[in-house]
């Protein structure tokens, strides 16, 4: 507790994990401020995909340059390297990682789930095998939590089962009530361990400054009163250890609706999910191969049964129109390895669509990439030159494409923060809540 | 010529190249400041290795923030990939890469000899296979000149020959006589043809801006009236057409003494070569396998035999102890691959020593790499991350690597300047010319 909050000593200290603030609606859309302990993240946002710490051959002040307010890691990927507890001794994701924002991670259930031929499911949990060396692996409920929290990011996720696609009526609800009882076993866990986060462990030097004012429970959960901006309290030029942390904040579980492609089980998965509670909640089980019509069905009749004023994140989505149109039905959060997994193999997205800079045709071209682009590789180089650094095999190629991949995904969001926000100034913001089916 | 110029009624226009002017002198170290048609750059000075334009996954504009004044690019392998015809047609190498400072081209003779099994060299020139398709190409005096004008780089080399390490000695006397009438067939090729550098072929927006003010023949040539700082007056940020050039100036072509590790062959290598008239001189041939003692020896007595107050280039050396080594002698200008190589191996250099950071021992280290560096990867990463990063092949790893051991090359190089100029400031910088063997 600091000197400034005991002074104040009408206020209830409360051990806060995430605040969410909707700051204006337009038609569905809504955008809306996350506190995190690791500073404020404007939604609708795109969170780029870090998987073992890096956003693949981007510089962390680069990140910030571009506006990334808050990185995905992948818990199975770290779990394997550098292992959890090397993270956590070494102060958690934020510090290892050098990253002084917010940090979600997955539960390592999805990607358990992808290695297919590798795992087994039981009641307790999942046996898999790493697929770095065939070593053999568990995670339960209650082992994912633990290492979600060893990483210590901002905001972690239960564990779950992700249903494959296609699969009848009765293996989706088994799949889905499955799911259901390890969301009660993370919340369980988190719940009775959530103080054991490194930030709350000594390993993190106790920055104050920046964290978001605890408020008297009255004041209600999305009303914020002060801005928190640690990053920019520790961006680069700061000393290394700059990474601030609140240190009587907590992770956020966020827990995780299934069902398949069953509007009613999506609709029961939604309610059981939110008894259980949830500062957040996430819409799993879907881009797994299923067409992106009912994918789009399935997140409107899903959000239908999500609290409207926490933050509803649509996990492994998608393309930049996609983004937009999911954003436009209400959805707060969003990841997807396409930008920069796309870049790495030289498709490029921009304003005039899609680009494959391998191509011949602009081996002569001095335009950039982008003409309506502002990011640092559409100011500065010709598709010429990108093209020459893909065709060559350089390194470069790799880091320019994904900087402007990334930076064409937070634009997309930022225009449709934007769209809203104008929107609620010219009047037409006013909350137009859908008919229920 | 700008209208500045014609105002200016007494002054004689030259078709400058470069401007080497020595600011201060202590024992037979020197430091000075190279004027270029793309910037100034400060002598003693470590030029980084671009090999295919571009420094292997260093954003130019991180080239610049670490104070890279010059680039070295490889007229073989940029000849291959992209063709020196599109870099041409693209404005040359700078607009290309994006570069707006100088840059320098070896002549393409070195890479081609390193080919050993597929080349055959004749008077005429070098046939060789390309190492990517094994297709058949020639290099001669003439042509690696033509590549080099096409490129455009503001200092390009004479085409010479590689003398093998060992050789007897009428091999390495046939090999230098070799050398020196090649070096008059490149210095005829360059006269004839250096008004088709890009430059001045109306692919560069004339930006008169910035260029070294041409001065009267009588005023020396070593002498420089006005600061050239068009990196400046080029980087990120402004627009992206903003290389600026001197549209009234050429490239400069050096010459490169040979003569193997012989005292005599090089002494006559290097009186012949000043004979042919160049505006700057390189040491070649060394670093080919001889041991180090050899190298310096050979170095200490060729530079006897350069001219004082004009630039000389020690051709691809060495570690951070030899280019401080070589500096001292009185080299103003070395290039090596070492730097940015090792640093892809995950062998970084610090003022403690080296580092291989791939080993476990830095697992849990959480200090920066080098506690005594400024550059922004010590400033913000661990060694721990580091290592994680190398150990997972994250491409993060090499851009880190490479930024780090660029920057401790070019600080060792600056720490050289820095004492050469204190040297003078204490009254110690007076000029102990060598006796003579």
């Amino acid at each position: 507790m600091s000197e400034a909050h005991r002074a104040a000593g009408s206020v209830t200290i409360l051990t806060v994990s995430i605040q969410f603030q909707i700051e204006a609606r337009s038609g569905r859309t809504r955008t809306g401020r996350l506190l995190t302990p690791h500073g404020e993240v404007e939604t609708p946002v795109f969170m780029p995909v870090g998987t073992l710490a890096s956003v693949k051959g981007v510089p962390q002040d680069i990140l910030e340059e571009l506006g990334v307010q808050i990185l995905l890691g992948n818990t199975y990927h770290l779990y394997l390297r550098p292992g959890v507890e090397q993270v956590r001794k070494l102060g958690g994701l934020h510090r290892f990682m050098a990253w002084p924002r917010a940090i979600l991670t997955d539960s390592g259930g999805f990607q358990v789930f992808s290695l297919n031929d590798l795992r087994r499911v039981t009641e307790e949990g999942v046996t898999f095998r790493s697929h770095l060396d065939g070593s053999s692996h568990f995670f339960s409920p209650e082992s994912a939590m633990e290492a979600q929290i060893g990483l210590g990011a901002d905001i972690i996720m239960a564990f779950d089962e992700c249903t494959e696609y296609p699969a009848d009526r009765e293996r989706v609800r088994a799949s889905m009530e499955l799911t259901l009882r390890w969301a009660e076993r993370s919340k369980k866990y988190f719940e009775e361990h959530k103080h054991e986060v490194p930030w709350n462990r000594g390993h993190v030097g106790t920055v104050a400054l920046g964290c978001p004012r605890e408020r008297s429970s009255s004041a209600g959960d999305h009303e914020v009163s002060a801005r928190q901006e640690p990053a920019e309290l520790c961006s680069a030029g700061q000393p290394r250890a700059a990474v601030s942390t609140c240190s009587e904040s907590t992770q956020a579980l966020f827990g995780i609706v299934q069902g398949g492609m069953d509007h009613q089980l999506r609709r029961e998965s939604a309610e059981r999910t939110i008894e259980i509670g949830f500062p957040g909640y996430a819409i799993g089980g879907l881009s797994v191969g299923e067409p992106r019509a009912l994918t789009r069905e399935i997140v409107e009749s899903t959000l239908e049964h999500l609290p409207a004023e926490q933050p509803r994140y649509l996990m492994g989505v998608g393309t930049p129109e996609e983004i937009v149109e999911y954003a436009n039905l209400g959805i707060d959060m969003m990841d997807c390895v396409l930008p920069t997994r796309a870049a790495r193999h030289g498709l490029l997205f921009t304003s005039e669509g899609k680009i494959s800079i391998k191509q011949a045709r602009y081996a002569g071209d001095a335009a950039p990439l982008d003409p309506n682009c502002g990011c640092r590789v559409c100011q500065r180089y010709s598709r010429a030159y990108l093209r020459h650094l893909y065709a060559s095999n350089e390194v470069l190629a790799q880091v320019l494409n994904t900087i402007h991949n990334l930076s064409f995904y937070l634009d997309t969001m930022q225009a449709v923060r934007h769209s809203v926000l104008l929107g609620k100034e010219t009047g037409s913001s006013c909350v137009r809540s859908r008919p229920k089916p």
